[in-house]
Formats: C-alpha cells, structure tokens, sequence
C-alpha cells in the first residue's frame, strides 16, 4: 500500500523548499502535478534537476483556465470531470507505491491539490507536507516585516468584487492580496477608495529568477500570474 | 565584513526547515536566540544536534515577559533598552563575520526579530530566510484545506478586545487566532457572540513532539503557548 504524498514546494527558490520536501522530491518514482496545457508548469519547474532520471512523470494538464468565465456551470462540470479522472488514477497508482504530487506554496493555502484531497477521502491514504507560502517569500522581498504586535492580518483574493476589496482593504492593519492578473486596475481603484494605495507594494515573481518589487502608485501593469500586493501593519512596537 | 542573517525556523519539525535553514545552521559560528531567562528556548530546541560542536551560543534572554503589562510603560522601556543592546552586540559581531539569529516560524510574521530588524538598518547588512509559519503547520494538522477559491482568511491575536475578535470572527471565511495562552475564555466567548464556535479547532504544539488537535468546544484549557485557533474556509469548489 502506498500514499499520495502532496508536496509543497514553497514560493518558488529551490533552496526555500523543505528538507523534507527535497528528500522526498529526490526520490521519488512517481510524479505528478498541474500545469496549463502546453506550459512547462511552475511547479514541475522548481524541482529541475532534481527528479531522478528513471522518474515517472505524471502531467495533470487543466481542461480550461480562464476560457470560461468561472461562474458558467459549464466550467464547473469540466473542472470537476478533471479532478475526478486525476483521483481516480492517483488511487490506482497509490495501490502499491507512493505517489509525490508538486505544489506551489502551501497546499493548503489556496492550493488545486485540495480538490483532489478531497475526492481521495476514503480512497487512499493522503499525506501534505507544508510548504512556505508565495505570500511569505513576497514579504520578505519587500524586506520588511508584515505583522507587529497585534496587527490584524487580512488575506483577499483580487477577483472579489470592488466594494468588498475597498471595505476590507480600509478595515485591516496588514493586507495581502493575490490572484491579481487582469483584476490589477479594479484592485487600485478599491485601494484607493480604501485610502491604502500609497502603502501598496507589489511583488512579481518573489523568490523567482526575474522578482521584481515595485509601489503599486509605479505599476501600471500588465503583471504576471504570480504577483502578490503587500500592504506592511504597522503595530506596537516595544 | 559579515551580515546577520535571520533563519525562519518553521513550526517545529526541523524536517520543516528551509533546505537553505538547514545548510546555514549545519555550517554557523555564531548563532543567537531569544529565550526566556532559565528555559531552554523553542528556538534553540527546534536545531538540536544541527550545530556545531565548535560554535559560539548568544542566549538573548528576554528582560520580560508576562509580569509587566503590555500597557505599562514600563514594559516598553525595558524591552526597548533590551533590544537596543543586541542590536549593538549583533553589529559588531557582524564586523568580521556572519552571525546567525534563529527565530521560530517564518521572523517577518509576528516575529521578535523584526524589532532587532528595525534597529540595525543602515548599521549591518541583514538578511532574512522567510520559512514555513506555525499557522502553515497547524491547518496541515487538522488535515483540511485552510482556504479555497475566493474565501478571505483573517489572522488575529487573541490579545484583542473581545468585541473587535467577535465582530472579525463573524465576518470571515477562514480564521487563524494566535497568541492565545490566557486569553482563551475571552477568545470562546467572542467566537460564541460570532456563532463561529463550533466551527473552531485548535492545534497545539503544531508539528512538535504532543502535538494536539482538538475542537474548541471539548477543550477546557489552559493551552500552551504554542496553540492557534483554526476555522477553514468553504469556498467555490468546482
Ligand atoms: C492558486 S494561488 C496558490 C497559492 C499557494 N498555494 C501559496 O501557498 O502561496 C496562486 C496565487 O498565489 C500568489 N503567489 C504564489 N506564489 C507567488 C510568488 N512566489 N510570487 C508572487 N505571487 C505568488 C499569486 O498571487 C497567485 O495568483
Ligand atoms: C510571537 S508569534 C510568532 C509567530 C511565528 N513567527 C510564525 O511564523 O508562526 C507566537 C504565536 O505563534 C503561534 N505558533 C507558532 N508556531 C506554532 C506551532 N507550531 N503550534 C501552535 N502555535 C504556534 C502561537 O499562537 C504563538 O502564540
């Protein structure tokens, strides 16, 4: 009996991945992750160089992205079709071996793999290893710190609506926004109704060859898939 | 001329360490570490057997910790003195070599660090290793997915006043509560005003030897420092 092992792999530094994560990564048999039809993949990227030669490779390529508006049934159906067959053959591979599956980041922490975790439930024995989150690679790229004292921390995604990224933005110490992309102009006008764009920082790639760690206010974008808005709390401080 | 470089330790299963972690405690000189006078400091239990027989150990042995309040002013000028000295001693070790602070989870998050980062720049070059956050490893503990699709995830210090933790709670996807020690019956009650009590586990000693998981509502306390409060988000799930 083998386990599906979901692997984090951290915001993207090789040397940032666990030393469990590099252990296991270096030898495994199988592996699998996600990427875009026709990419490399971010996450098959981080570990080059490092899957043995004899390696299974396991490619989950997504049947849509951004095609189809995420809110057309139709896109549900296709998604859950894919994660379904994935499930499905992790757990047939899980039989008698150990299958490593990559993530970016943390896994847990807005990850694909939990659509298959759970689908696995009941079906094979499922293990995560944490990972350092691409938010804590970006902060630490601003090189200062995101939370003092008893700052209060807010994590949103940039595809809420407009007024709920203002509301929140103005109600927080601390603030981190990802999933950016083409929402980048809506994010500025709710920071700036939030009165928080001048504090914003942006980070492209952090950790990544090619980081990049601009003001929000200097951007005028497009900016990649992995970027990351910081605005730094400012608690009490002994 | 040498820097001090800030390690992120990560919850506590020195597993969890940054590979580059591992490599820069395997090989330091000098390591410091905060502890609380006459313990044996988290910090400096997580590298046990990772540093070299021949290094030099700077003990940063807080002044305070729980017998002044926070409030007192008191507490603010001893700290303040404490942190200035060390920052002296770290500047000049940093003269002629490299010296390295080990801090738990990732020294950017609520990190004692950050206060020693603010009183160094322009006097050494520091440099920080981000690393897995306690709150990373305590959700990969209760082997559920922290947040998905859009939810928003809220982070906050159970040093709060109950009514600012009560109305935060209510409104959120996913809540992390760190900090919690004593504050645990204020905490209970302001997650039962939100209605999100039910809702809540809590981890201790995530990751470390004992840890625990166990819902808020079967726990009684007292809790150990190390002890987050976890409620998942319940996001789109294709
Ligand atoms: C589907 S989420 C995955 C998050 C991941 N599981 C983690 O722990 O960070 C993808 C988003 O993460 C953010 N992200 C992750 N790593 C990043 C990095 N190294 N630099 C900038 N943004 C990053 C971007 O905002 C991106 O849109
Ligand atoms: C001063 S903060 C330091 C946070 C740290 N820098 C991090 O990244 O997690 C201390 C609080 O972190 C939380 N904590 C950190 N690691 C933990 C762990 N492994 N298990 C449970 N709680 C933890 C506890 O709530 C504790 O009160």
């Amino acid at each position: 009996m083998g386990k599906v092992i979901c692997v984090g792999l951290g915001p993207g530094d090789p040397e940032l991945m666990s030393v469990r994560a590099d252990r296991l990564i270096r030898g495994a048999q199988d592996v699998a992750y996600f990427r875009k039809a026709g990419r490399a993949g971010q996450a098959r990227q981080i570990v080059n160089g490092m899957v043995r030669e004899d390696a299974r490779e396991h490619a989950m390529e997504y049947p849509v992205t951004t095609e189809i508006p995420l809110d057309d049934p139709e896109y549900n159906r296709i998604l859950s079709a894919f994660y379904e067959d994935w499930a499905d053959r992790l757990e047939a591979m899980a039989k008698d071996r150990d299958v490593i599956v990559l993530c970016e980041g943390d896994p847990f922490f807005y990850g694909s793999f939990m659509h298959l975790h759970s689908r696995l439930q009941g079906r094979a024995e499922v293990e995560i290893v944490p990972a350092i989150t691409g938010m804590s690679g970006c902060w630490t790229a601003t090189d200062q710190p995101i939370t003092w004292g008893d700052d209060v921390l807010t994590v949103l995604m940039a595809t809420l609506p407009e007024d709920e990224l203002a509301r929140r933005a103005a109600d927080t110490d601390a603030l981190i926004v990802m999933k950016i992309g083409r929402n980048l102009p809506k994010l500025k006008r709710a920071l700036e109704t939030a009165g928080r764009a001048q504090d914003t920082w942006l980070v492209e790639r952090g950790t990544m060859p090619g980081q990049k760690v601009t003001r929000l206010s200097e951007t005028e974008g497009p900016v990649p898939y992995f970027t990351i808005a910081v605005i730094h709390g400012n608690g009490r401080r002994p």
